[in-house]
């Protein structure tokens, strides 16, 4: 994949979804712009854009909860990204392990990281 | 949650995750305006707005692929949704299971719906 064919929005933003690669729990929905991707790929950490705090922004670089990246796969427009990681701790500012925790329907969800953990490490064992 | 308090970006659009509930597997991203939120709620299939045809846009409604909606989570900024879904059919209109097809790595990913489905419902007869 060639970053110049990347559709970067009007403010030069790709919306990029964070899930967990063991649990396949969505944790996140960031931005990036060139340089984050960039900087994602060749850290392998992910990078985002951040639009409240208008800067560069290095996921975990000041709590320590940075996301190994497994694989980054682009769809079909390439216009937005899904970022496959190892999250080294919650994903949420709040604390959580994932941003996604409140349902329309019941007010709070319980994601757990570790629920279909124990199925993707079986699935791999069984597919190798 | 009430829908005054969902952040629509300044075109008046929310961008929306649709991952498949059974095999965890992201499919696509897509944007809902409060109309598109309103009758998802309300006929629980998925309902977005085409940024390209600057429509509503009922997926499947000509395809055949709709999507069942089996939840709706949105995010601690309550300005992203995670829509867990049961699809008729393939969500891209490449006819792919998933838009999320390509991966900068390799070029081309091999998601299967079925990958992680029997282990989905292993987990939730355990689980009952």
């Amino acid at each position: 994949m060639n970053i110049e064919n990347v559709k970067f929005d009007e403010k030069g933003l790709v919306p990029a979804i964070v899930q967990d690669a063991a649990s396949k729990e969505v944790l996140t929905l960031a931005y990036m712009n060139k340089e984050s991707l960039e900087k994602t790929l060749e850290t392998k950490e992910t990078w985002f854009y951040s639009r409240s705090r208008q800067e560069l922004w290095h996921k975990g670089a000041t709590s320590g909860n940075t996301q190994k990246v497994v694989e980054l796969r682009y769809d079909c427009d390439q216009d937005a990204f899904l970022v496959l990681v190892e999250p080294q701790g919650p994903a949420c500012h709040t604390g959580a392990y994932t941003c996604f925790n409140e349902s329309v329907d019941q007010e709070q969800v319980n994601v757990k990281e570790d629920r279909f953990q124990i199925f993707s490490i079986l699935e791999k064992v069984i597919a190798e």
